[in-house]
C-alpha cells in the first residue's frame, strides 16, 4: 500500500518538529555551534516539510496563477530566508554556493537517488523523455546564462556588476514567459499532471488549519534560520569548513529535503516521469526566481550586493550538471546503475568542494 | 496566403536599395561615421538580398554539383568582402569575431526567432529531428575542430600559426567531403529539399535577368563593403565600440539578415525543418567554407595574416551555442517558450560582448 | 564471406610474431632507439591479439562473473605492463597521457573507422541506440568524475593527492556496481550479445591451448613491453618527442590496436552496434578499471605516485569525446561522412598534441 508508506513519512518529518524548542534552548543556553546547528538543520528540514505540504493544500482551492506564485514563493521560501539572513552576516559565498548546489542537488541526487531506489524495486523504469527532453533544455539554456558573468569574469579577469543584473533581470523574463506558457498558451499541458501529483496529500487538512499551519510554520522558520545562520561562523572557525562547502553541500541538502523525499517516494510508486519533473523544476526555479530575485534585491534588503560571479570550480561543477540532466533524459529509461552512477557523480562534487 | 508575404518581404528588401546611393553620397560629402556605417549596413543587406535570390535561379538551371558551388560562394560573398576589407585595415580581431558571430546567430537568433514567430502561429511545431540531429552532431564535431587552436593557446599560453592551417586545411577537407555526400553518395537524400526550399521564388526572374543582378549587385556589394569598413574605424574610436561587439553582434547580424528572413518565413509556413536546415548549413558553411579560405588566404589576398585563435569569451560562447544547437534538435518538438529561451541567450551573449 | 576476411586478419596479426625475436636482436645488438621502439610496438600488437583471441575462448568456458573478469584483467594486460614499467622509468606523463588517449581513440577513432569503413560498403547504417546511449550517458557521468581532480587543479591552481584516491576508489566501486548491474540484475540483457560477439572465432583454438598461448603471450608481452618502454626515453631525447604525444597517440594507438580491428570487421559486417559497443566499454574500462587501479597501486608497485592531474589540453580533448560519444550515439544511424568527421577530430587532436 504505498499511501501507508507516505503517511508514515509525513509522521516521521513531523515528529521532528520537536527539534524546533530544543533549537532555541540550544542557542539561548550557549551550547556549542555544531549542536545548535544541527538542531537547527533539523528543525528547519521539519518545518519545511509542512510548508510544502500546506502549501500544496492551499495551492489546490486557488486559481493556477496564483497556484503557481504560491508554489514558487513558498516552495522556496526557506531558500530566500537562509540567504538574506546570510547575506545580512556577509557570507556572500555561502549564499552564491547554496544556488549552484540546490542546482546540483536537485539533478544529480536527487534523480541519482530516485532512479536508484526505484531501480531496486523495479528492474526497469519508463519516464517521459518528451517532458524531461523539454525540461532539461531549458535547464542547460538557463546555466548557460546564468554562469555567463562568471566566463566572463574568469576569461576576462574583472568583473562587471551591471552584467549580474542584466542577467538577472533577463532569466527573470523567461521565468514570467514560461509561467505565461505554463498558465496560459500551453496550460493543457500541465493540469492532469498537476492533479497526479496534488494527489496523496489532497485529503490530510482542512483549508483553513493549512493556513494556519503555513503562517505559523513560516514565522517559525524565519526564526529558526535565523538562528541556524548565527552558528554558521563559529562552525567555520572551529570546524575548518569553507563558507562554499556548507553552502553547497549542507545548507543546499537541507534546503532540498522535501523535494528529495517526494521525488523519492514517487520513484519507488513507479513514477519516475514525475520524479525527474520535480528534480528539473525544482532547479529551474532556483536559477530563474531565487537567484535574479536575490541579485536584484540584495543590496536593498541586506545591504550586501549579491553577484552572479561563481567559484570557478562551482562552475565546471553545474555546467556538468546541466549537460548530464540532458544526456540522462534523452533515452526515456533508466536503471538503479545510472541511479547509483549520479549518486556518485554528487558524491564527487561533495569531495571536491570539501578540499577546496 | 503565404506567397503574399513573401512577395511583400522581397519588396521591402528591394526598396532599401535607394540607401546604394544615399551610403555613397555619405560617404564623399564626409557625413558622421556612424551615419555612413549604418546607410551602408542597410545597403549591404538589401544588395545580399539580391545576390541570394538571383543566385537562387541561376543555381537551379545548372547541375547540382555546380549549383552547391555557386550557393556557398555567393551565399557567402558579402561574408568575404566585408572579412577582406577588414583584414587590409588590420581589423583582425573583428573578422574573427564575425567568423564566431556568424556561427551564433545562425543558431541562436535564427532558430531562436524561428521557433518564437512560428509558435505565435502554431501552439506546437514539429521538425524532422533526425536532419537536424545529423546537421547538429556535424557543428558540434566541426566547432571542436575550429576551437582546438584557442583551446591549445588558452591552455598552454602560446598560439601556433601552423595549427590554424592544419586545422583549415582539414576542415576544408571535411567540407568537400560533404558535398562529395550531399552531391554523389547520398544525393538522393537532398533533392526533395531542394526543390522544397526553392519553390516560391522560382518563377520570379528569367536566367539572364538574374545573371546580370547577380555581377552588378556582387559589384557594388564590393563598393559598398569597402565604404562600410573604412567607416567602422572612426566608430570604434568615437562611440567606444571594441572590434569584438561589431564583428559579433554588428557585422555578423548584418551579413546574415538574408538566412533569418527566410527561416522565419518557413517557420511562418509551419515547416521549421526548413528552418532549422537554414540555421544549421549556414552555421557549417562559415566553420567549413568561410573560415578556412580566410586563414589559408588571408595573407596571399591581405597581408595580414589570420588565425583561428579567438578570444577565450568567444570560445565560450560559441561551444555552449554548438551544445544548445544539439539539445534543441533532440526532441523533434518546439513552441514559442523554447525560441524566447533562445533569443535570450542570444541577448545574453550580445550583452556580454558589449561589456568586453 | 565474412568468415574468410576474418580469418585472413588472424593469419596476418600472427605472423607479425616473427617480430618479437627480432626486437630482443635489436635490443641487445643496441640497435637505434626508433628501429628498437617500432619492432617491440609491432611484437606487442602481435602478442595483444593473441591474448585477446586466447582469453576470448578461455572466457567462454567459465562462469559470466569469471570470464568479465579475466576479459577485463587481460583485455588490459598491455596497457598495465606498459603503464607499469613506465611509472618505474618516472614517465608519469606518458602514461596520464596514454590513460586519456585510450579513451579518446577507442571513442573517436575507432568508432569514426568504423562509420567510415563501414559506410563505404553499407549506405546508411543502423545501431541501437539505447545500448549504445546507455553506454555514452555512462561514458559523460564517469568522464566527469575523472576529470574532476584535473578541474579543481585547474581552477584553484592547487592539487590534493587525496582527491585523486577518492575519486579512483569511487568509480571503482561504480566499476564493481556495473559488473554487479551486467552479471546479476541485468544479465538478460547481456547473454544474446555475448553470443553474438563471440561468434566468429570460437572454434578456433581448444581450451589447453588458449590457456597455454594465454601464458606464454603475457609472459612475452611482459619482457617485449618493457623494452618498448626503455626505448621510450632516448626516442625523447632523439626525436624531440615528448612524453605526452607519445602516450596520448602512439601507445594509445598500440595498445588498442586489437579492439580497433576487431570493431571494424563488425562494423563491415553491418553489425555497428557491435563497434560502437566495443569502443563505447573499451573506454568505460580504461576509466573504471585501468586508471582506478594504476592510481591506487602506482606507489606500491613502482614507487611512483601516480595522480589524476591531466594536462589542460588532454582534459579538453576527453571532456570534447564524451560529448562527441553522446552526440553520435543519439541518432541510431550513422554514414561515412560521420565516420569522417569522428577521424577528422582524432587528427586534429592528434596534430595538437603533436605541437605541445
Amino acid at each position: 500500500m504505498p499511501s501507508k508508506k507516505t503517511t508514515s513519512n509525513i509522521h516521521f518529518m513531523d515528529g521532528l518538529l520537536v527539534f524546533i524548542p530544543l533549537t532555541i534552548a540550544l542557542y539561548y543556553l550557549k551550547s556549542p555551534a555544531l549542536l545548535t546547528f544541527i538542531a537547527a538543520a533539523i528543525s528547519i528540514a521539519a518545518l519545511s516539510h509542512v510548508i510544502v505540504e500546506s502549501t500544496g493544500i492551499i495551492a489546490q482551492r486557488v486559481s493556477n496563477t496564483i497556484s503557481a506564485l504560491i508554489n514558487a514563493t513558498f516552495g522556496n521560501a526557506i531558500e530566500f530566508m537562509i540567504a538574506i539572513f546570510s547575506l545580512r552576516q556577509g557570507l556572500i559565498e555561502l549564499v552564491k554556493a547554496s544556488i549552484i548546489g540546490s542546482i546540483i542537488i536537485n539533478v544529480l541526487l536527487l534523480i541519482g537517488l530516485s532512479m536508484l531506489f526505484g531501480g531496486l524495486k523495479y528492474k526497469e523504469q519508463k519516464f517521459n523523455k518528451d517532458s524531461a527532453g523539454v525540461s532539461s533544455t531549458m535547464l542547460i539554456i538557463v546555466v548557460v546564462g546564468l554562469v555567463l558573468p562568471s566566463m566572463f569574469q574568469l576569461v576576462q579577469g574583472r568583473s562587471i556588476p551591471a552584467m549580474s543584473i542584466a542577467v538577472s533581470i533577463v532569466l527573470g523574463v523567461v521565468y514570467i514567459l514560461s509561467l505565461f506558457y505554463t498558465l496560459v498558451t500551453h496550460k493543457h499541458l500541465f493540469i492532469v499532471e498537476r492533479e497526479v501529483s496534488a494527489g496523496p496529500q489532497s485529503h490530510k487538512w482542512p483549508f483553513a488549519t493549512a493556513l494556519t499551519a503555513l503562517v505559523i510554520s513560516v514565522g517559525l522558520a524565519s526564526f529558526i534560520a535565523d538562528l541556524l545562520v548565527q552558528s554558521i561562523n563559529p562552525l567555520i572557525s572551529n570546524l575548518g569548513l569553507t563558507q562554499q562547502f556548507i553552502g553547497l553541500v549542507i545548507v543546499a541538502v537541507l534546503t532540498n529535503i522535501p523535494e528529495n523525499i517526494s521525488a523519492i517516494a514517487f520513484a519507488r510508486k513507479n513514477n519516475m516521469t514525475l520524479s525527474l519533473e520535480i528534480g528539473m523544476s525544482s532547479a529551474l526555479q532556483i536559477a530563474l526566481f531565487v537567484a535574479p530575485i536575490l541579485v536584484i534585491l540584495s543590496t536593498a534588503l541586506t545591504g550586501t550586493t549579491l553577484n552572479l560571479v561563481f567559484s570557478p570550480f562551482a562552475l565546471v561543477a553545474v555546467i556538468a550538471t546541466a549537460m548530464i540532466a540532458n544526456y540522462i533524459s534523452a533515452d526515456g529509461i533508466c536503471h538503479w546503475l545510472e541511479g547509483a552512477q549520479l549518486t556518485a557523480v554528487y558524491i564527487l562534487i561533495a569531495i571536491a568542494f570539501y578540499f577546496i
